[in-house]
């Protein structure tokens, strides 16, 4: 394996889908993965007329998922496909999931990574059942200055954390937007995206980012979730004030309907000595501020950086990388997965996985019941 | 009083003082103003020394204000002064300002407007009995660019509004700061700052500039208010959700514990149509946002602005005007109101008056309430 | 005069005038300075009208400069004038100097000092002779982190200077834009504005904030004047580059048909070690810039800068402080000579005076001979 | 070839190569290319050893692009590579495309095109006579708002043409810099890089940016080049002034020695009515300005945007898209030119071809040749 590239299937992704064609962007950028099969869409026609479109073999566009897994366990490991990318709505992550590890394909999957926190729960246990790897995409997660900005929080920069912010504000379901397209149908009917739309889509990626850059887990919740378009089922704006283990406590907002904003999502992390701010639209640069001197632009690929960051940097500063390089750094650290397993990688981060899809879901399950609630604070549950 | 530049007396602000020199540049600053007397200090000889090194006469610097109100009221109508500034720690406010209305002196005072709200409320009554004008020093509100932001959602060009975002963030009272000088160790003292310091001193700012520009008032609050310094008496850093008349949600966050952060005062309005924002550390600009075209970048002297925005500018576009301008709209419009009393201003904005000082303090007591309840949301009580 | 205000009076500045009116609130701001008399137009009734709705007495609003020189000089002195502000266009300014300075006033004059070099050179030998102090307003000189930027290169933080880089760019003489006012009149007429308009108005501020902050002199230019509109008779647009004393180079663009730009003087000063930049329209903010490490935001009052930085600081970190501020610290400034005068203030920097005037007149000529030949460098001439 | 991968070549780019690697993430980010074969370095060792490092088969590692070229053109065509892509220093590329068209592959170069003009005049025969696609990596003229830009001037949104200002500054070859690398090395290395550090390696991309953005041609230049560095034989640092053809003036600043500076290139063009303004390290803002009107922030896949502009666009608003992408709108559009030859694109943009690489390689010597000489103004010489 080590001398050739990863062989991926996809799942979803077919013609007209946003998330799928990032997905494929991110797997092709760094020379490590080809894509070999798919089966992207429910519609058999149309899964095949993606895959040729994709310059696949005619044989490998599968009508069904379930014709994927069996067939390509049929076929010889030096074809084979390593594993499994999914990028359908929510609501059937989890039998995708299940049905690929049981078939002894790695999977790597979009957030959030099931339907209800029960069906992640179980996950985990087919998972470890079936000695495969599982990685989530916690896309913001693969940015290097977020990893800078984590390495920052545990080299004890900052100090004691006190307070962690973090918004993620979309203008795009809006009452003014045109909302009777793809993207926006799904996400709103609970059939398909679940409990939450706001939380569920965003908030989640933002709690994560939360957690991922602070160091600290949430341990309470107060929830102010808002369908604030009129006749929603679910929730298109929020907040969720949080207490994190260590006694930091946090602000994280969400919201769809705040007009002009495009993918705003922004994190800042206020320790005792020192505070840091990012935000994604503006990717490669990271301040690090202090109340007696200037503060300092952090920039990717200058100065003294850690090697996580180093490491998911690919051209010289001042040439801007962006969502599409952040994701590409999840799909090359998961094929170094891939290519390590069953050993784990030596000090180096693993992508986000069943643990955190996990608290993902337990994050958007307990907002949808904290935010329902008259009482303000109500503890993190996970189980 | 048209063809003399208006009097005025000043209590508080002597040597050290950070504020009572603030409010007499911004009553410079247009020549319409001249400071005629002062009981600048608490201590006799501090406050005469304060007052000569202004180049007032000896016997016009004051012992006390008590002196100073009724030996002013006894001078000739030629010299004594107009109107008294209050710039004294909060908890004197009340007191100061009840005499120089009874003493028929109209009065311009600092934020907080008292100590309590029922002071406030008491406050209110004296004045209607004694014919004279209040005004209080939201100075935020004196900004170009923060009156063209009402003006827009005024005008409907963001349509029905939906959400309200005020963030107030300073880092000046963080655990490593040095908390050891008089500015923080007032405002950290129940006995001189009341029941709150980062909501008193700064939240309540947010929370006048929230409704001032959405034109909207607060019904409901939902509060976490913190000391995250450990041993502080009073809060340094808080959220405040709240609910609008017609409404729309908001997210007031107010924090002096965030190091890094100057003077982080920003607001946005999110209505169906459109969004604006706004950054006091950059008060030339306001963003109008669309989800549809461009943003606009509206800048103070620049095309077509409202009446009151283009009179609270001084400076052509690209020469910036700050704080100490948006402070000095405040004074020259508070001594138009001096000069037409006892008439009122025809189509021009009065300055924050006391319904305002009355919300203000009520916001403060609502907030520090609700923070204290285990119940979410409480409505906002003003009686 | 230690314990009175200065008393000022102005020539030029009357009803209409922009820059009189910015000179007059940066005389008011600090307390310092009161405006006593004035001949504020070449029409006797408008001058007296703009006296009066200054609150001036009406017998010290003159018909004409040389009635106020006399009289003034006439009265006692303690009621008499310390010094005259002179505001006019550029034509007028030798002639209003050289009588002020024989009538033994110091004089404050906005830019350019005179109409010629010629003239310039002339009024250094009128100073001397007078025994009176000369200040000029390049208003850029008064912002605190100019000063700092200054203070920077003078303790070699950013190493041997190699590079300065100026802009000054505005739209507002653009074909398209309304020309047919007063400022764009003068500006633009020969007979009032001199031999330039671009590099007379707005390039000669960025010439003298090269020499400024760089600590370098121009020894050689090399210029192109352009007028982009047809018909005008002077330049409205240019570049020219320079070397300096110390071997570093230079680039100067002016412009003021750059459409949408408002007031965009920017400055950048590179080193062998590092480089800074500052753009006046958001003047609090100088960045500090190395190869390998985080640039630094030098932001003003906040944490350890130099004594004239803070010196020429009103407010605490965050509250910006504009052009306003920065004129009037020129003002102040001149005051502190004044009352000084004649021994020179100590450890203090004096505003610029005649010699600044000389070099920028200078600059201005060379600029416009050098752009009319076809040799590309010229050494820079002074007499 | 409609239903395949694009078969791709590469010479140079081994092991520890910068601008080889950013080729082929470039040509892989779509899809729609696969390497197949190599030279990768002039050691036919670490060639191979690269090659294989890029999973290519063992004989698809050449030692020489001699060897490649001839035992490519020997393959069967469904194996045969389509396309090389040069990537070696300056000096070689003319012998690699010379003889890679006389096999009769299509070529796609770095830049500059050649080593000196009369090579590239040389090219340009070959090219026709060899029937083959020659394309030039000009990068930025893939940014989405590069080309939104250059719509805006097509369609005269800014009205007649009057200056055009682009700045590439650099800081990493200041004095205090390392150069002791092999990026440092070659590029000042006249033997390598030519008769030109700074213009050659970016001023040349500014040259075609303010060519393709403003649709103007530069018909004289005056020209200022430095090697501010002692000892250096070639330029790091420069100006030059220019005429264009339909009126404009430009000024073009190139710097490798301005500290601080990462990879700043920008671009202003105004025209009579409005201003454009970007910036290649935050590519996806595009700036058009007024001088009546707010200053519109265009974003990429925001509102309303020329055809080729949303083409060279992948993810939705927000999620930035940077400079691999940029550079992979090159390769992706290549390789539509290649399914479609002999056939041209339909209302579809090129990329950068002999015409443009001409223009370059005029521009470098045209400078260097007008900075030697002591008159100011020369014409633009392209033969």
């Amino acid at each position: 394996m080590q001398n050739r590239k990863l062989r991926m299937g996809m799942v979803g992704g077919g013609e007209g889908a946003f998330i799928g064609n990032v997905h494929r962007m991110a797997a092709n950028l760094d020379g490590q993965i080809e894509l070999v099969c798919g089966a992207f869409s429910s519609d058999p026609e149309k899964s095949k007329r993606s895959g040729r479109a994709l310059f696949l073999e005619t044989d490998r566009c599968y009508s069904t998922y379930q014709e994927m897994f069996t067939k390509e366990q049929a076929l010889d490991e030096n074809e084979r496909m390593d594993f499994v990318s999914i990028v359908t709505p929510n609501h059937l992550h989890f039998d995708i999931a299940k049905m690929a590890l049981e078939h002894g394909f790695h999977v790597i999957c979009d957030k959030p990574a099931t339907f209800t926190l029960a069906e992640a729960q179980i996950l985990k246990t087919i998972i470890a059942n079936n000695e495969c790897l599982y990685g989530l995409t916690h896309t913001y997660t693969g940015y290097p200055m977020v990893k800078h900005a984590r390495h920052l929080v545990e080299q004890g920069k900052l100090g004691k954390i006190v307070k962690v912010v973090a918004q993620y504000s979309q203008g795009w379901l809006a009452a003014s937007a045109d909302t009777n397209n793809k993207q926006a149908l799904w996400r709103l009917d609970p059939t398909q995206a679940g409990v939450s739309c706001c939380m569920g889509d965003i908030g989640v990626h933002a709690a994560n980012l939360m957690e991922y850059v602070s160091g600290q887990y949430i341990t309470d919740i107060c929830a102010d979730l808002n369908a604030m378009v009129e006749g929603r089922a679910l929730d298109d704006d929020g907040t969720v004030l949080t207490k994190f283990n260590d006694g930091a406590k946090g602000i994280l907002t969400a919201s769809q309907i705040s007009v002009g904003n495009e993918n705003g999502l922004a994190i800042s992390v206020y320790g005792e000595n020192a505070g840091l701010s990012w935000r994604q639209e503006e990717p490669n640069t990271l301040w690090v501020k202090y109340n007696d001197k200037p503060a300092e632009m952090v920039r990717t690929a200058v100065g003294d950086l850690s090697e996580e960051c180093m490491l998911a940097t690919r051209t010289p500063a001042g040439h801007p990388e962006g969502y599409l390089e952040a994701f590409a750094n999840l799909y090359s650290r998961f094929a170094q997965q891939i290519r390590t397993y069953p050993n784990e990688l030596e000090n180096l981060e693993s992508i986000p996985g069943i643990d955190e899809a996990i608290r993902g879901m337990a994050f958007i399950e307990n907002a949808v019941n904290a935010s329902q609630s008259d009482v303000k604070w109500h503890p993190f549950k996970i189980n």
